[in-house]
């Protein structure tokens, strides 16, 4: 311990502001989640996609009650998990915005593994077997274990991911 | 559904080798968690903190129970969180490395509300109860509720977050 250089002072009481505002300063690799629908598939872009295990592979993620994929997602057995390029921006947007027809024409993807459906053009992409959700407020975080992928993007590309920090998409200095 | 520009066939099986390969492509932010101990405190990097839910406010990361801050953060009641500033590689580096004096010297810090230890020169940090501890093979997936914290960082500060990537800390681009 240390000479103080900020004081304790300083704190906040938690709130939903207090969180927001610390986590407009946390990047996060940005994800879209997909599952398989009856009619036809939902996915959204997630930057809550995390590691968790090797042994068995496990990751995990989150996503609110209130998300248009959600009906799907609560009873889906497995789900595709795509890393997305630097050059995804717009489909991570599509993939964020409400309303969108997110599995339209200009989306590119086929059934995988599962029948999940599985996004052509992604850094990396798994098929995952939904082995938890836990309840955390309106939204589950789910955790997943991994039954198929591939690590391999596509020919040409830079491998590089995309990045979200402070309310926009952004990229890799290095 | 379009032209199919990857072959489903290029799809591995899942294993701890594919999840590790996946998420070499994905990029993180990084953060330490820290809890105060019976004689001192303890402390991790986590490339695996996120937001959860704004109302309560809730985050999430994943810890493995066979690293050396578990023994004392499987007891905690409340933990600290320090979003890293991109000139924090080094802290970041000090945090993750094993048998290293976590809180010697070089490190500065306070005793923060809830007693937690508090690093500083953050760019953010909160003060956090523990909720849930869920098993997750060797690793917890821990969820707690934000109580207190400051999302301003050290006055000159840039603000900008420090990055995981393929193995070694990193910077945004813009």
């Amino acid at each position: 311990m240390t000479a103080p250089t900020v004081s304790p002072g300083a704190a906040r009481q938690g709130s939903a502001d207090l969180l927001r505002s610390v986590f407009r300063r946390h990047a996060a690799g940005v994800a879209v989640i997909t599952a398989a629908g009856p009619e036809r598939p939902v996915g959204f872009t997630a930057t809550s996609l995390s590691s968790v295990a090797a042994d068995p592979p496990l990751l995990s993620f989150s996503v609110g009650t209130g998300s248009s994929s959600w009906p799907v997602l609560s009873g889906a057995e497995h789900v595709g998990v795509h890393v997305l390029g630097e050059d995804q921006g717009e489909l991570a947007g599509l993939f964020a915005r409400s309303g969108a027809d997110r599995f339209g024409p200009g989306t590119s993807w086929r059934p995988g593994p599962e029948g999940v459906p599985v996004l052509d053009g992604v850094l990396a992409w798994l098929v995952c077997r939904v082995v938890a959700k836990v309840p955390a407020a309106e939204h589950r975080l789910v955790l997943a274990e991994v039954v198929a992928g591939s690590p391999e993007g596509p020919a040409g590309s830079s491998g590089r991911p995309l990045l979200y920090h402070g309310g926009r998409f952004n990229a890799l200095r290095d």
